[in-house]
């Protein structure tokens, strides 16, 4: 098989879910891949101009480990295990989940949402937003990034997905 | 490539997790693909006869967009922000925005799930259902529905994966 | 299509989706696939040695069946809707689900995830970690099993995914 090609569907919208969509898509445009993502459904949040919007959470995520990423190491290797209660209790707790791992993130060095997604317009990544989630949830198409390549369907990603060789529902 | 075919594994039992694979399936069978989708783990609350069990939880999930279905749209543009405390106390919280959603989809001209799922089985979508998770959970057959063409394990599955053009797990 | 590949991305750390990586790989080892796990994000969590940490969260998820695993027929066939409130307010709830489930994997004759893992290390399922997820989180590479087969990265992953009949992201 010559060609490389990705399709990949990207329907959450929470910051630690935009990862796998942006850290594939950008390497695998790297390595000379075609490559396009379809946004649909939570997805469209991360085709968003202002992605502030995108929080994590832990609620209900039971595998998510929480660390502290700053302080003396035996500080920092601490499994923090909230109870959900707590999580719950707490209106921007979601605020601080979100903080405390966008600062882990910047310390080992990986890449930002921002960066990534950045990266992914430059390096032609096809961005394709799904014209029915923008119908459904009422939303203004100009809260959204010019990068987007395509408004489309169902229809289209399937003729996409088709010609791959690597398809991923994320 | 001439021949088109499409296998999910639907493994989500919720009424926003219920759109991707019924919208795939179906739009594909559209479009010439053979398709099959196999109903496993939560999955398999979308091939109950009743499906008022579908419900959503935006608990956790801080991507999905909440707004309201109904009045001025001044009051439809705002994005309602609930925290958690209030989601989980109330104890009917999910089947409020479960109705919610039930009525933006309505509202926006989107097929609801019954009726995607009636389209699938007119469309002969191979619905295979799977054994091992209704012997795990106790399940009663008698309660899904007379669409489902199979039921079966992961290795048929993977007779059926390895054939097909486009794989998604979902 | 003579050839017969599995690839598989783990990103989730719970419980229950241990399973459909384990599963899937296990089974199409035993079908002749040859099988790689790629394990990242929270997927990590599935090659450790303590697998004690894995657990079930009933909160935000509303598609799970919650049913007793003991006591006589009438009792083990009622459905629990139990309010997210009680399940928030309690701070060792997820312990009891993930018990509750233990067991109900048990009286069924499902294999165990510790069990499922190491049919998949005998059968020589390529067992891949993901480097960059053990830099960001500063987990411990002493705290993993010696089934590991490589550290590496989204490159090292779509060379394989490239070349798989049958790719999954879970």
């Amino acid at each position: 098989m010559d060609e490389k090609k990705l399709a990949i569907i990207a329907t959450k919208g929470t910051l630690d879910w935009a990862y796998p969509p942006y850290i594939l898509a950008s390497t695998a445009a790297a390595l000379g891949y075609e490559v396009e993502i379809f946004f649909t459904f939570y997805g469209l949040q991360l085709v968003r101009k202002d992605l502030s919007v995108l929080k994590v959470s832990p609620l209900g995520n039971p595998g998510m480990p929480m660390k502290m990423p700053f302080g003396p190491d035996w500080f920092k290797n601490i499994s923090w295990n909230i109870p959900n209660i707590i999580q719950a209790g707490i209106p921007g707790y979601e605020n601080v989940a979100t903080a405390l791992m966008k600062q882990t993130i910047k310390n080992s060095g990986v890449a930002s949402i921002p960066d990534l997604r950045d990266l992914c317009v430059e390096s032609e990544v096809n961005m394709i937003a799904c014209q029915m989630t923008v119908d459904l949830f009422g939303m203004d198409k100009a809260d959204f990034i010019d990068g987007i390549t395509e408004w489309a369907g169902a229809a289209t990603y399937l003729d996409n997905a088709q010609t791959s060789t690597v398809n991923l529902f994320i």
